[in-house]
């Protein structure tokens, strides 16, 4: 794992393009400025072109679109590939909502994504593989969690990163398990989308997006995990705001010292 | 008053569905996951009949609609009247505007509710009773609170809170007055957001909507006294943030040690 | 400097009329309510007439507006002219994206604006003056930093605020310097945006707008030092947090005692 990836990551200060989620967007553009990329946003599609085009990769949350913003977001997502600009997908509750999941692989079929990251519910659902999502949360499923990531890394030839208790990383080949974990990760909402907009900060930075996706996912757990391991209590509120604290306080030493994968 | 609620939804662990006010939505869903409902938020109408097929309540933020999300509001609370899920309505400003005083009426004219939670101004404007609202505070008027909620109850016939200083819960014949208070919650935005998502979380698991208005509340407002007197000085900002931890801490033994209503 | 308009803010409690960034619209709404004005903010083009006859002061922040948005600015703000309430503009990335520069010119055509606030990339690019703007960042430019704010106030007959490691103050022709500051401003995402709107409020008490914005000025990188001071290391979420804090806890004693300006 190319750990140092976020010192050339804090050295090039990459621009962030992310179409959010209006739920989580302050958080997230506050964590991964925090990290030190440059977040910029924006939901207007005649601007589509010059974003992308001075972004260093683009992360689009399908957590909560509406029917008007899929234009700007094929749009966004159709200059990602002209431009060659790294996308992230994160398939916000696919697994729970046929619509969501249908306007997903329509995106999809359309264009060539770097990452797609999601709950195991979310990546079932993009996998074809039958799994019981239960509104945002990854619900309970039979299925091996490492082929399902592999199915669906190859059914789209991209990285995919599979979060739960264990991080599952894979480009359909290889596959890099982070153990690093806490439960207040579930405790705060914007979580899985800070994971995702980090994600699109690394790929900024590192053209290969399987290593990329490995340092962000380890950097981002160990970060969490910090912070957790800070706290008497579980602070679900705090949490969040420390977790921002850390993301610009970590240093490649911190990773190296507590990251725990194979 | 059924404090044991708090351990039912903990249990139970229900999707809250809100559709919500754009200025405080991310503090909202962090308040009500921490609290141990899972929230769910669509701004999108092709999605409302499976979003509130899955959900266990819904609760509207009427603070920063436009016109064109009105339809959506409309599509998901017919919905949610065939599918039988308890429905909260949070009036903001309805006092000081008429256009959002006339939209929210037709709303009420289409549907059923369970609860409708607001400030005095907000409850007057809807009870059809004189008042003057300032903005989005409750303002001051000569009528007596508990009539206004109990008119506004009966007209609706559904479960009120009325919040201030002293917050007034009626199904419009009994009433039920909890005292538990701190300024903080006028110093912080989201305050009323919270408390009307919080009623929502309650009446996804309590068929009886008085019963889950007062529960929620008391929680609510000893939840925020808790943080409020844990601090030397009010901070508006941090207030926020404890809120959200305390939403998670407590449990019914703080409940039941504080709550101060009769 | 006129120190003592932070009581007068505090005695008149102005309704500040905020068209926000969605990206930080809460922080925004919850400074500005912690400071001791009451926010409202709407998106409704139907509601733009009352919503403005209420308020004392409007302020428009551009950081994230679509086509469609572009109508109920434009209503907003030439209410806002009509009954003599003070615009406050804050052109995000207008440096950065010719579409925004374009959409912002149109707009300052249209109407008469107090005050506008940008960073040096933005005040440059609407004073017709090269610069190299990078994102929402300020970017690096050659020119005369304050020769570039005063031709803009010039340009537009108004108020500029141009923020940066000093911020400067001029209304064309007398300059005003606040050398305050902190790094952590940089790594909130909302501070730019949170400076606009208490120029706003302060606009909404005292019509000499050049005193209004030297004071929200100094009142707010006041906070930000006061803040950042506190802290053994730089705390990026913490600090949005604290600053919000401090804005509702710093008086005219303290804005006294630490102002360093000319």
């Amino acid at each position: 794992m190319k750990i140092d990836l976020l010192d050339t990551l804090r050295k090039k200060n990459p621009i962030a393009f992310n179409i959010s989620n209006f739920v989580t967007v302050q958080d997230v553009a506050n964590g991964i400025n925090a990290l030190g990329a440059s977040p910029i946003m924006s939901e207007e599609k005649n601007e589509a072109e010059p974003m992308v085009q001075m972004a260093d990769s683009v992360t689009v949350n399908l957590g909560a679109f509406t029917e008007g913003q899929l234009e700007q977001i094929s749009a966004v997502t159709t200059f990602a590939n002209q431009y060659k600009k790294p996308i992230v997908i994160d398939p916000v509750a696919v697994g729970a909502v046929d619509y969501r999941k249908e306007r997903c692989n329509e995106l999809l079929d359309q264009i060539d994504v770097a990452v797609i990251r999601g709950n195991a519910g979310e990546i079932a659902a993009l996998a074809d593989v039958e799994w019981n999502a239960k509104g945002i949360d990854a619900g309970e499923g039979n299925g091996d969690l490492e082929e399902i990531a592999k199915k669906l890394a190859k059914k789209r030839n991209c990285v995919v990163v599979e979060s739960g208790k264990t991080d599952i990383i894979t480009d359909g080949e290889a596959v890099v398990r982070i153990y690093n974990e806490t439960d207040l990760f579930k405790l705060h909402v914007g979580s899985g989308d800070m994971l995702s907009s980090t994600i699109g900060c690394f790929c900024g930075v590192e053209h290969d997006y399987f290593e990329a996706a490995q340092t962000a996912t380890a950097v981002f757990d160990v970060a969490g995990e910090v912070v957790a391991k800070s706290m008497a209590t579980p602070l679900a509120g705090s949490f969040g705001v420390q977790l921002i604290d850390e993301l610009h306080l970590i240093d490649i030493k911190t990773v190296e010292k507590f990251a725990n994968f194979d």
